[in-house]
């Protein structure tokens, strides 16, 4: 069916949009997003590891997306990465979260004054094709470090560690057991000590293995360790980072519900008996809720690429950036990210009303949409972020920057 | 109250939003709306003409925006034109509807081919900074059409006359009274014959002057009869115009509402008496509300941007324009008009309620808001507007050019 | 058009509604609202006094509806009120809310214990079909009584003195000048020295007469001061009284505007261009509408009921009343009202859609539903009482008796 | 935590709901649901029969509940089953789906005309305790009978066979092969020749084995088969059956999530870091949502007590049911179903943003209630049932009786 509209741009002429059409990553991610569609269904029930998945990633070079040519990597903005989250969010959540925080900690090397270790570590980044995961949650105090000859000890263990599961490395923080300071280290994922439990079991993002890390005994090495410095203003925006991957796996799920129920909905719906049509999509009740429910993802999406916008600029500024403009771009995702999560929400539950009852079966896989959603709007309240842009509207004062905003 | 947001693009880092800070028909257009405010509430309550301010945008030079240089004009694009309308409506719906449909004869001198006889009106408006008004309603078949020696002789009526009142010149329409052919003509507003009602009284719009205007033995030349041409693609924008004009009206409305209820909030409003805050904007409730507003008026300001650059991107293609680029920019306005309606309705509504019972006198005006936002928002259902963007998603049907889509 | 449904009960058998049909003093009640509807649209314009409709009242005998019959009153249930209230809103929300406020100094005396004080003022009442108005608003600290031989001199003023207009007797409240403490008294309108200024001018419940009273050396005998008592239980009802008023203008103006926008529906709108049917009734879009605010309607009316049936009740209990009985009332007051304003909010503002664009006109004043609504929803703020609702869902406590809740 | 409030009626005062406290069906089923509660997030995953607790309920001798006493039953109203199928739907959709549905080959026989054949199979249904279920869905043409001698041969399957795979008895609807006359009988589940596929494998509901039962030479006696009567009026209520077993799981399970979700709340979820309280709850954010959505649950509840009530009065009237009867029964039905359905799913999405981020695992199956709602609300189509009560009020005409309506 070629003729219909396959993207959330179209309503634009063509020309405004040139730039994505000729974008080869982009164009490398759309090609993966039909790979990873194929067994998505499948793979949402089984949950566990998109071994394969990733393997395809690192292949294709995407992995290197943002990190500087100068190291190796492609040297992209961070906005064609989170296009790319929200492509792959079409059809799998759990990819495009796992693709969208491997760039924390890279992002994180690459904002943190590019000293000598941080140069290093994305150099071999690159050139191994290094998937990322993370044991950083910051919720839980439950790994402590200490100190040893060369190095530091680690033992307990870390909850929602998203990644951890496919990585060949991890960014790991741990509280020192003595001063409880909070310090970060960049070590192989296979290093000894290290059990991935991989105990995930959420009703939905089925294959983001954000279950649990244990660490008996694990040894960092002081060069592995990153150095304390006064914080870089564009560090700041690891919170804008987070919401920002997430916003873009609402707007991709939005648009990916919205693209397949309309499929199943012009391929396989029937109409109402008392509809007097002979199509599904004759029905006015059907073409006013599909209206409606684009009118709303699109408006989704214009803030979504505002937001990123707004991150490119701002890391752009790197050290240079001020109060206000971390302020303004905290405004700009946090404003998208609620924005998009409510329509994701609404979209994911209302696609089964004009797709109809024999929709809502599991191999189908239809209701992953609502479920990846619906997990993944909770990492944080959207009545907080909400709360903050109210705050600044009305005072001019922007959040103050913090774990969460 | 000079730190706090005065705009709806804060959110970005300012050089994103560069064109605007130095725009200077929109820096014309902020300094008579701030005019324009002084007694905005005072003429909502009148109705009547703003005589006084069309002048002074006459004076402005502002009634030449979109006339092309070479006629002695601006030379701006439409979206300037939307941009400025927006403006005006943060105070004054009915001076923004004005402003807007001034253009629509204008425009369609523009875009109907550059014979001799349009260039000639352009210039002399131009010239003349006439202000346009209409009495072209196609409901109504009220108005008819006698051949007579070197011209037509109108007799009857039309009705929704919006800037009749205030016009130099009126675009007219009517039906040939053998023929029943709709032809239009360009004539002076003082012409003999021409009684202009001024009978409009609506909820809201108050001073749009969209009343009645009668016709008896009124002499039109053969030589301001405009040629029955084939349709130019970009003439079959007229309807999109429309509805950008509306569009925006929509979005000023919201956004000035939000500011004014945003500066009683913090200046007037007291805290609730189980609040247990000092101020009303420490409230958790008051900053949840205003964000959610601004949010959502952040989104229907964003489609809005994304429409006004859609038409823009049509009218520089001018003939060379297709069907598949016109139907782009219909369903780009189309969307944006409706989203902008609700989300108008909304705020206009909802800010009362984080104002407080005070907020809710005749004398301070803010009811205005709503009610122009209102009576504005039927003049084409959103019902029809959303089924058409609908039926393009399902099937990738653009909708049939027609009188309102 | 008789074979249209005339009310919000049609949905069930008529059967369960039969007490209804044959109450006397509802009767009575519906031929007054089809007086007071045939000039509603006027008055709402004009603001000032509903002298003549008041008078009506008083000779229909409803303004004793509520005073025992052993006091020479009709000795009916407060939900009798409510629901007359809720008549006379569905064409004059200003009458409605007179009329519901009337009884608060009435209903104050019935539950006061019935001391020698209160079964006088009640005969009198009765006798002399007085019509009750108030100067008790309690944010202001603005009018003080100093002692003086045989009674209290009171000097200053109260603003929201909604009936005093129109009122026979007010129920009046200050604070003593040395004391601080808050007395009442109830005292002739013409009393002098009382200046009732007449100066409301809200955006809607324009006969109200909410402005300001002032009061100049004003003279209230002992015998009219009302005894300092311990609370009787249902006594503390009085914010529950209030909010019953109110919601209860909610749910008629809610019943009224919809009611009336399916006359002018049925008999006037016109079928949009693109509809395809020959009744904009027709309309599928018209049926959903239609159907979506009636149900909305339905059941902001049978919280009404429930509620107006709690308040029965409780009034039932008398002094015997519980304190968790006297907070289940509240809470079903407080949802019912939240519910019944957030409802009439939608339905007077949608109403205008489904009737179309030449419907939002002054003359035929379907707009003073919304702006009854809109304003005086602000009486105390729906987030408020919603919290309170919430924490007695979570913990079981009832809401703390106060003066809003 | 018994001080909290148990079930949806606390919010008037006790007196209004002794009959509810006091009513020993109920109080059997209540016994029954917290027996269904321990392993109904197991039974959740694993689909299949609920063979346990369809055991436990025939030996409760509810399943003979709407059997008229005459025929050995229990002789209650319908209103006591849907109150009971609300009641089970707070803890498992499926069950108090088939417990409604079991109902109707009774209800069908009780209702039409108590022939002896109606009579003889209540008799023996009271008496064996059966359990029925049903395969006779009518969208699909698939089953037809063959005339034989003393009966008919049924060969073919039915879809959407829920109850089938636990019933004891099904009624089983075909068309002649001949003449396409669609018949009914009712025969034993065990009747050779019936393949039970027990193959549903929907999103939700997962235990009501809507699969196929497929039909192999399956002999069907004269004397079971139905006879062709004129329809008697009250028989036109079994569309109103369906949607009312169906209204009253999504009230109840609207309600068990809300429920579960403040238990949750109560006991386990963690106050967010910004929000400054020491317990979730009391954080005016989490205390605002609950009681926005119990006021919303209390609204449903409030039209499917209505619509019940209306149900047991149309039932009453029993052949002396007029048009309008029957039609004012439809619309209450229906107008409850549709709000119910959207409340509740608004209710199990929303309660995972005041649980929090943990809440979401599969263990908790708290997503069940989302689940079972979104797949029950398609079996007929809010917006046709919407137009039907517009419709109506529009115009004073009840919906055609037909198979949805």
């Amino acid at each position: 069916m070629t003729v219909k509209p396959t993207s959330f741009e179209p309503a634009l002429p063509p020309v405004l949009f040139e730039q994505d059409q000729t974008n080869p990553y982009l164009a490398k991610a759309i090609e993966l997003r039909e790979i990873f569609a194929v067994d998505a269904v499948e793979r949402d029930q089984q949950g566990g590891r998109p071994s394969d998945q990733i393997r395809r990633l690192k292949e294709s070079g995407l992995v290197n997306l943002l990190i500087p040519r100068e190291f190796g990597g492609e040297g992209q903005p961070y906005s064609t990465a989170l296009r790319i989250v929200r492509e792959f969010a079409k059809v799998d959540g759990s990819l495009a979260h796992l693709f969208g925080y491997h760039f924390s900690p890279i992002q994180n090397a690459v904002t943190s004054g590019r000293d000598e270790r941080s140069a290093a570590i994305l150099r071999r980044s690159a050139e191994g094709r290094w998937f990322w995961g993370n044991t950083t949650n910051s919720f839980s105090k439950s790994l402590f470090g200490r100190k040893v000859e060369g190095g530091v000890l680690l033992n307990g263990d870390r909850p929602f560690a998203s990644g951890s599961h496919v990585a060949d490395y991890l960014m790991v923080a741990w509280e020192d057991e003595k001063t409880n300071a909070r310090r970060f280290a960049y070590i192989p994922a296979n290093r000894p000590g290290i059990t991935i439990a991989d105990d995930w079991d959420g009703i939905g993002q089925r294959q983001t293995g954000s279950g649990r890390v244990f660490y008996k005994d694990v040894r960092v090495r002081d060069d592995e360790i990153l150095s304390e410095r006064p914080k870089d203003p564009s560090e700041l925006l690891i919170p804008q980072q987070q919401q920002s991957v997430l916003l873009n796996v609402f707007v991709g799920s939005a648009q990916g519900a919205l693209n397949a129920a309309r499929d199943y909905t012009v391929t396989t719906s029937r109409p109402w008996i008392y509809s007097g049509v002979e199509r599904h999509s004759d029905d006015p009740w059907i073409k006013r809720q599909y209206g409606e429910l684009w009118t709303k993802v699109q408006a989704a999406t214009a803030l979504a690429d505002r937001a990123a916008a707004a991150m490119d600029s701002a890391y752009a500024k790197g050290g240079a950036l001020t109060a206000q403009e971390r302020g303004a771009t905290a405004i700009a995702v946090a404003s998208a990210n609620v924005l998009a999560g409510n329509v994701a929400l609404e979209v994911t539950s209302e696609i089964f009303e004009v797709m109809g009852a024999r929709s809502a079966v599991r191999p189908l896989g239809f209701d992953r949409f609502w479920r990846n959603v619906r997990i993944h709007t909770l990492h944080n309240p959207a009545e907080y972020k909400t709360r903050n842009v109210g705050a600044w509207f009305l005072t001019g004062d922007y959040p103050e920057p913090g774990i969460f905003q």
